[in-house]
C-alpha cells in the first residue's frame, strides 16, 4: 500500500466509524421515538437530524462526481429549511431506508476510487479555483462531511443517553 | 507538493477549521457565561467542555510523540470524571489560556511533521499492532480528535445559538 493509499484508508475509516455510530443511534429508535425525541427542549427532532444527514450524505454523490443522487427531494425539507412540526415529513421507516441505501452506496463508491482520484477536484469547485488551491479536493469533502456528521451525532446523543 | 503532503494538508485544514469554530464559541463567552451555560438542561456546562477538549487536545502531544503535555492535571477533572458542580474547577480565564496555548503549540508541531511522519505509529500502539494495521497511525489520531472536537462543538453550539 502506498503512503497515499494509506492516508485515504485512514480517512475512509474515520468516515465509517462516525456513520456507524450515527446509524446505531437512529436504528435503535422506533419511528415514533424518532418523531418525538428532541436534541434539547425546542431543538431539532431526531427525525429531522436523520433526514438532514441523509440529504447531506446523498449530495456527496454529486459533489464527488460519483453519479446521480438518490434522494434530491430531501433537500427542500431537511437542508433549506429548519425543523418545523407543521411540515409533512417522509415516513420515518422510509427515511431509515434512504439513510441505509445512501450510506451503503457511498461507501462502495468510496472504496472504488483510486488514491489519486481522491485528490482530484470536487464538483463544487471550478478548474481555476482548484488550480489555485489543490487542497479543495474530494478528500477534503470527505473529511468535512465526517466532521459534519460527528457534529450532529454529538447532538443526537443528548436525546438518547 | 506530493500526493501524501496534500492529503496531510487537507487533514490539518480540517482540524484547524473545527478548532477555530470551537475557539469562537469559547472566546466569545465571559467567564461567568462559561460557568452558567449548559448544553441542555442537566447536561455539561460549557466550561466542562472547554476543559475536556483542552485535556484531550493536550494528550495529543504524548500520543503523537510530540513531547511532554502541558496540562496533564486536567485529566482528573475533565476526562476521568463527568461534569460535577461540587468539584472545584480551574478558573475559566486560566482554562481559556491553556486552550489557546495547547492549540497553538499543537498546530505548530503538526506543521513541522513530514508527510511520512504522519503515517508512523502513534504512541498508544505497540510496534506489533502497528505492523498488523498501519492505518493506526498519527494521521488516524488527528482525524479521530477532529471528529471528537466537532462532536462536542455541535453540543456547545446548542448553548449559544
Amino acid at each position: 500500500m502506498t503512503s497515499q493509499q494509506l492516508s485515504v484508508r485512514v480517512a475512509i475509516n474515520s468516515w465509517k466509524l462516525v456513520v456507524e455510530r450515527a446509524d446505531k443511534v437512529f436504528s435503535n429508535l422506533s419511528d415514533s421515538q424518532l418523531l418525538k425525541k428532541v436534541v434539547a427542549p425546542g431543538r431539532n427532532r431526531l427525525i429531522y437530524l436523520l433526514g438532514h444527514l441523509t440529504a447531506i450524505h446523498d449530495a456527496m454523490f454529486s459533489i464527488l462526481g460519483l453519479g446521480p443522487r438518490l434522494h434530491p427531494e430531501l433537500d427542500a425539507i431537511f437542508v433549506s429549511e429548519p425543523d418545523n412540526k407543521q411540515v409533512q415529513l417522509p415516513a420515518a421507516s422510509d427515511l431509515k431506508r434512504y439513510w441505509d441505501e445512501v450510506n451503503r452506496k457511498l461507501l462502495s463508491q468510496f472504496e472504488s476510487l483510486s488514491a489519486d482520484e481522491w485528490l482530484q477536484r470536487h464538483r463544487a469547485m471550478s478548474e481555476e479555483d482548484y488550480a489555485k488551491n489543490p487542497a479543495r479536493n474530494r478528500l477534503a469533502v470527505l473529511l468535512n462531511r465526517t466532521t459534519h456528521t460527528s457534529y450532529h451525532l454529538g447532538q443526537a446523543l443528548l436525546a438518547v443517553e
